[in-house]
């Protein structure tokens, strides 16, 4: 008897099923009501919601609530800093039974060969991590990255767990229907192709939505997401570690538009995870601000299922997944139990399933950082320099202007004005180059922080009060294959190796969770107030979210879409060749 | 440059757009808002929303609404007996320019072959006119169509038209597991199904749902348009010209569920559509019953554009195609300009568009009808005989008892009673076998009408005082090719010819219909009371529509789903064997 045969004769009650839940309440999404109903179970299927069925094994849930397993629209798994068997016991034993993942962090390191190792270690785990192609790779030409990925690439991604093409974070390119994204959308129409076009308003989104993309996540105020929701897209609400947007895009939550709304954590350090949870924190969140749990739960289920076409989850329905959250209140939302394919999986809050073996990760990831180069010094001039402003919570940054402090004819940290020099070392391709600037927002008193976690280029960025502290922060992350660290002076004080692209740890997630903890604990010793500087930092290289970042190839004004000069008088950055050492350090002239 | 590469340009605002329509409100669907916007048109494509557009051409509208061109989520064309050139001018100047039609009518005569006509007869209209795969040909074992379609012909139908499956009426075959159903699913794996189960309920509409299908058109009540909202069916609210179920439906539209409705017409005939309208009729009769017009407008554009996963329509929005409808109020939504594909092509109810020429159509149908069979006597009995109860304007039917009036030693009708002679003759394939039975609801005073439209076989069926009358019924539309006709005794009163199939006429609709008003009025004058006696009649022999059938292999209890006999205590009919002539007349022993 087929899978389908079998589960149609425990639908029809013509054989026992293998698992049934009475006496729950279950959260129909499809209709927005709560029924008070048996579900039966077949295999990995829930094959009848309603009463009189027979089953080899009955659980009794004493009236509680029966949810769909949570759908995280858009993540970036890599951001756990644990790699995808290690990131399912983070998330499943709080509710979250499906991802849509991106993996642009590992693509833009290690290329399709990221990809296929993401999706090699998401295989046959309680979480289905389902893959978006990733779209910019490298994000930008402003920027270096480990690999390229054309059309052709993303489209041999023939995968059932690959969806569509991942967030179109080249929104210039779109708008301008630059060639070579034209191409990608051409490759993968049909499917569905999620955007990012933070800030993009009036004919400039016409343009971007018109090009293909059908959803965004980046939106910072109400009237940002009505305005895209008004024009077609789906909007993602997201709350991430460093990107808080959820309570700031409620209003824009109305009757007439939730059903166009999913939730997305994008990027979560391990300790949130571990502390206040993913999708299930932000539905204890839009509980707590009065949002009605049945509608709040749609948008965690339901909604994301029906944005991807993914038919067979999303609702306690027959012929849907028996992926499925009991939680003893809906006004609390905290899983008791999560089943994941008909079988339960976690309880209490705990992984029920044993460690699998991790598959073989990609080589080595390159930390090609040239000591001849490792040079942080900027001549000292007269005028205003451009400063990157970090904001609290937030991935967007402001483009600021200040006049650096100086000593020895060089520009030189003012720890008084919270202006800490910030650079970027490229280390994929060992060409030397160093991009450098000035930041306030992050607050270190001395010392320097360094991490090969930088959005999306991922080369070694650092910050500090000094340039040998830098270069130690630096020279240890390099020695260390990839992670974080923190350094003063010639002495490393603490340290997190992410040697999976520089990314990632095999290790528990626990385990990984204590490390950064270190390494935050280290960092907020030197002053920085920041709940997690090294996320913060990882954000400042990400040169597709306003307003001014920062890459290999130096500043990048993210409006106008170019490299800028250090000194706000030099409207362009001098012009960077990724083939000559002579010009290949980047900072000012 | 490319048309996307020009869409955006335009969308940019960096060139001109085709046309503008200015002074407009913009019924927006997404947000279930009424916008006060431009639309700015590229070619095909909606390309802008929002002001400061320049076009070659402006469209000032005065204040009045612009609403996405509305969708008919499911309709059989042939039902108009007019083919797509001519269907398009009945339903596009009314606000339709989207219908995802079931072309299962013409595939039960003609196969494959029926199905790329229509494909071909609808390229380049003003309609989109897609098309699902008729899954239900011959609609069961129980009748005999002029064409079986397996999984492998359904898959062949490889055409960017072509959706998924249509209608999955072998509802007991999908419950059930029947190995010929799984089969077609698993052809359409991943693609839309479309579901038909009328009053399916409980464990066995879990095994449906579990099955595949993901929507339903046959509710007739809001209790079991509530329970299959719950278990995952999308419900489309169908106003029929013979299937009137929207009022009935009314109170399972609720702020939780209204995502998942969707509006169609099914089987609407030409005087039907020429003088209410189709879609459009059904928005003005929700509106009338105080339902607000934009979410209203939503059933009937965005709902079915997501069921469909039609994300280049459904809502006016950038990159969306340029069907629009312009109305100047909502309280009464009548079409004064209508927009396919960025062109007006209706003005005033008028279409602007020259007839096209027709394609070839497929060859002349089967009239196999014997001479030699063509006998409608039932000898009589003792006892109480099954009547086919028809219900006003719905397709169900009821299956009740009476004792025959006889005449020598036969069987006959007896008007007074209203209970009439109905048989259906085969056609297809020259078995000359005869289903025959009763029916009450038609209200004939004295003779005969008949018709090659007579679902879903389409052989013929006919309806009799008397069965000299039957007879020349039949062998009038047997002459005819196909058609329509009523006579009495020896003499044919009027006639209506439709060759396509047996099921449509190339005429201009106009014609078609002023032909139907000629044989419908004959009809009437021979004393039936109907609104239209064919198609009531015609649905008389759909043996998946509970309760009591005819096909030519006699009647059919629908919801034991098996053939019974004419003779109330003789459960099963007589074994027919299609092969022997000996056994070919099932009437009854």
């Amino acid at each position: 008897m087929s899978d389908l045969a079998t589960l149609l004769a425990v639908a029809r009650g013509d054989r026992p099923a293998d698992l049934r839940l009475t006496n729950g309440r279950v959260v129909n999404v499809l209709t927005e009501e709560v029924e008070e109903s048996d579900v039966a179970l077949s295999g990995a299927w829930i094959a009848g919601v309603g009463p009189g069925y027979d089953a080899r094994e009955t659980l009794d849930l004493g009236g509680q609530f029966v949810l769909p397993g949570l759908i995280d629209a858009h993540v970036h798994i890599e951001s756990s800093l644990a790699t995808p068997p290690e990131f399912a016991r983070a998330v499943v034993p709080r509710g979250t039974t499906t991802v849509v993942s991106d993996p642009h962090e590992i693509a833009n390191v290690h290329g399709l060969e990221g990809i296929r190792y993401m999706l090699a270690a998401s295989e046959g785990l309680p979480l289905t991590a389902f893959v978006m192609a990733s779209s910019c790779v490298p994000a930008t030409h402003m920027g270096t990255a480990g690999a390229a990925l054309g059309a052709g690439d993303l489209a041999s991604l023939d995968h059932p767990r690959v969806l569509g093409l991942a967030e179109l974070m080249n929104f210039p390119g779109a708008i301008q229907g630059a060639p070579e994204v034209l191409e990608k959308l051409a490759a993968f129409r049909g499917r569905v192709v999620d955007g990012h076009a933070p800030g993009v308003t009036g004919k400039a989104l016409n343009a971007y939505v018109a090009s293909g993309p059908r959803s965004d996540h980046e939106c910072t105020s109400p009237g940002e997401a009505e305005e895209k929701l008004r024009r077609g897209l789906w909007v993602f609400f997201r709350e991430a570690t460093n990107a808080r947007n959820l309570l700031a895009l409620l209003p824009a939550l109305s009757p007439g538009s939730r059903r166009r709304i999913a939730l997305c954590t994008d990027d979560r350090q391990p300790a949130d995870l571990l502390d206040k949870g993913g999708i299930d924190d932000m539905l204890r969140t839009l509980v707590g601000e009065g949002i009605d749990p049945v509608q709040a739960i749609g948008l965690a289920t339901l909604n994301p299922a029906e944005y991807f076409g993914l038919h067979d989850r999303g609702a306690v329905a027959p012929g849907r997944r028996g992926d499925l959250v009991v939680v003893p209140s809906l006004d609390e939302l905290r899983a008791a139990m999560v089943f994941s394919g008909g079988k339960l999986v976690a309880e209490g809050g705990e992984a029920l399933w044993p460690r699998p073996p991790h598959p073989p990760p990609p080589p080595t990831p390159s930390m090609a950082v040239r000591e001849d180069t490792l040079d942080f010094s900027i001549p000292k001039r007269r005028g205003q320099a451009r400063v990157i402003r970090a904001v609290p919570d937030q991935i967007v940054t402001r483009a600021e202007a200040a006049t650096p402090a100086t000593a020895d004819d060089e520009v030189v940290a003012d720890t008084e004005r919270d202006l800490l020099k910030i650079a970027v070392v490229e280390r994929h391709t060992g060409s030397g180059r160093v991009g450098l600037g000035l930041v306030t927002g992050i607050g270190l008193q001395r010392g320097a922080i360094a991490g090969t976690v930088a959005h999306d280029h991922h080369n070694i960025i650092v910050i500090g009060a000094d340039d040998t502290s830098m270069r130690s922060a630096v020279q240890a992350v390099a020695e260390l294959r990839g992670g974080l660290a923190v350094a003063r002076g010639d002495q490393v004080l603490a340290s997190l190796a992410l040697p999976v692209g520089g990314l990632m740890s095999e290790a528990p997630v626990e385990a990984i969770r204590a490390s950064l903890d270190d390494v935050v604990r280290s960092a907020r010793a030197l002053g920085s107030p920041l709940h997690d500087p090294f996320m913060a930092m990882s954000f400042l290289g990400l040169e597709v979210i306003p307003e001014l970042k920062i890459t290999d190839l130096g500043l990048v004004d993210v409006e106008a879409f170019e490299p800028v000069d250090f000194w706000l008088d030099e409207r362009r950055a001098p012009a960077a060749s990724r083939d000559s050492a002579d010009v290949a350090r980047n900072s000012p002239a």
